[in-house]
């Protein structure tokens, strides 16, 4: 090995259910100091706008911070968010209005709102926050993002003028939508809305019939609640002057998207954006390899998943991706192997998926030393 | 990936339960070619003297014959065995008395004799052969070698000189030997006895005591057995005036390893010995990379298996060897280390070992493929 120590960009997912993305980027540089001691290793944690996003941003500098809003059933929950320097947050619409109570029968869907997320909104303007990173995902809602926007002061009135809850229950009584009172300071706000739905708010492809069931929207209910949704839209967008519901991501996180669309926010790739945000390019400059890694890797991997853009973006400088994953569909390795260099599972053997959960840190840092072994020996 | 593509040695061990080893390097070869196409792949399939030793050497050249001999139970079985050239033979002990009947209560393993092994000797010695390769491993036998030596023209006889049966049993009635009817031509003839077993012939490390209840010996009767054994081993030593049964290796295939030993036999690691046969050093020769692999990789591969020897022989030319195996023990990782440049399990995630089994070939160029993709992109 009279190679000189490699330079090496660890740039992971977090691993579903087991290690979040800093997390994973700290086991397998564990694994690489063993075969490397002197290795220069770059940690780029990742993220796709959904779970983990915010985690993967703060990984690499900015403040947690956390703040007392509704949850999506409405009881107060803190939800942590995160500055990444005075003028720009980043938010994650799990932490308000997360899966955790999807199912729950006290509070269905029907009653569930989005106000939360709107209210944190509120307080990130109030805070002189400028730019806001908005990462969809995990929602247990389909209010359509009403809840949010009025939260920040739109007005949604029945016949009679009274105000109604924004709820996929309360739209049904949706007459009127008076954007007068909207939070005149979202229009000096840039918000980026992070996610990989690409889905409109309504229709066959839209939030309600796609994202509902499993929200707990029977399927009985979908036309019904699907047609609230659409209504709700377009008086809102009529009031607000702005067409958002067509837009492709309009249908993320239960019609989140539609609201910060309607807002001017602009859809971009989560992972996309979190490689900006982690400097990953500057990260690649003079790297020898680059580490992603997943929790699980299919074709879905191939439909711009994390790993994917962290590969684009190392082959733009001429740098080799491996791939590190739980577990691999090995179907799809023909067209995996066209964008990685080695798609390896960190499993040692025959064994159960909850065994591997449970060691995740360990069986990435093992992992990743084996294959450095067999980097390093390749390099001579 | 400007480098040129690379000379491969692929010398892996069978994969217990599935696949050969001359069908394992067949298949990292199929996942090497899909990287290289240019590849030079040397295939050494290995073996350590067990089972797969004849498939392994056969691989490299020579013919598969079959000659019909006494099973371990007395009834005829058809023994495959080969001839590499005009003087040598290599035969494996499981072909004659191999363990499939092991636990067979008509023909318990004290009727069990190796008579069937030295009636192959003998047709090789028919045949001309100067020199025979014996691979031991696998046997149902425990009967100290007994059954060869009286194929071979050994005269057992009980107090009345008559012929006893050379089995456990018979051995009860032993009283003389007589060595000076055994075939001549064995003086000249070089035996080469391949096993990873040090185990002397009796005593508490004895074949008996160790490997007789594997082939149902029942504890209670280990004393007497050990003891007919140790009978049987000082007359036949005196007879022939040499002394084997506490040579390391007597212990071996119940007893084979001794009548071997006393026969002249030279014990020697198979792996060394089939490395030896498969010309391991020449194709090692101007070679990048060397690839072995075995179906189960812990502790015990450390102790000479044929994976480590392979690896030995490779770090002899500088030349990096990397593990592919069915399952590693993660706790003999740190060691494993020390011998080779990474060590990887052949699957792609949590599974069982069922599914390994059935699509070991498959797995094995998936997973070649995708190391050779990691091994290209380090070499640049």
């Amino acid at each position: 090995m009279a190679a000189r120590a490699p330079v090496v960009v660890l740039a992971p997912n977090s691993f579903k259910g087991s290690v979040s993305a800093a997390d994973a980027a700290a086991a397998i540089a564990i694994g690489l100091r063993r075969v490397w001691p002197a290795a220069e290793l770059r940690l780029c944690p990742l993220a796709d706008g959904g779970e983990g996003t915010l985690d993967a941003v703060l990984a690499a500098g900015g403040q947690r911070r956390s703040a007392r809003v509704s949850g999506a059933a409405g009881a107060a929950v803190d939800a942590a968010y995160g500055l990444i320097d005075q003028d720009t947050a980043v938010i994650e619409s799990a932490q308000v209005v997360g899966l955790t109570d999807a199912r729950s029968t006290a509070h269905p869907v029907e009653m569930r709102s989005t106000r939360g997320v709107g209210e944190l909104l509120r307080l990130l303007l109030d805070a002189g926050v400028k730019q806001i990173l908005a990462g969809l995902g995990g929602s247990s809602t389909n209010d359509g993002g009403a809840g949010l926007l009025a939260a920040l002061g739109m007005k949604l009135l029945d016949t009679n003028a009274r105000v109604i809850e924004p709820t996929p229950a309360g739209l049904a009584a949706l007459a009127r939508v008076d954007a007068g009172a909207l939070d005149p300071r979202l229009r000096d706000t840039r918000i980026t809305i992070l996610s990989d739905v690409d889905n409109p708010l309504c229709g066959e492809r839209g939030a309600t019939a796609i994202f509902g069931p499993q929200k707990g929207v029977r399927p009985e209910t979908i036309p019904a609640i699907d047609a609230r949704l659409a209504h709700f839209a377009r008086l809102a967008e009529a009031a607000v002057g702005r067409s958002a519901k067509d837009l492709p991501g309009a249908g993320a996180a239960g019609g989140l998207g539609f609201a910060l669309l309607l807002l001017g926010g602009e859809l971009r790739s989560g992972a996309e954006v979190i490689a900006e945000v982690q400097q990953l390019d500057t990260a690649l400059e003079g790297a020898d390899w680059l580490i992603t890694g997943e929790g699980r890797s299919d074709r879905q991997t191939l439909l711009g998943k994390t790993p994917l853009i962290a590969a684009r973006h190392a082959a733009a400088k001429a740098v080799p991706a491996t791939l590190l994953s739980g577990g691999i569909d090995r179907d799809a390795l023909p067209e995996l192997s066209r964008h990685f260099a080695g798609c390896h599972s960190i499993v040692f053997g025959p064994t159960t998926l909850e065994a591997c959960l449970i060691d995740a840190a360990g069986l990435l840092a093992d992992c990743a030393e084996q294959l450095a072994r067999t980097f390093a020996a390749a390099r001579g």
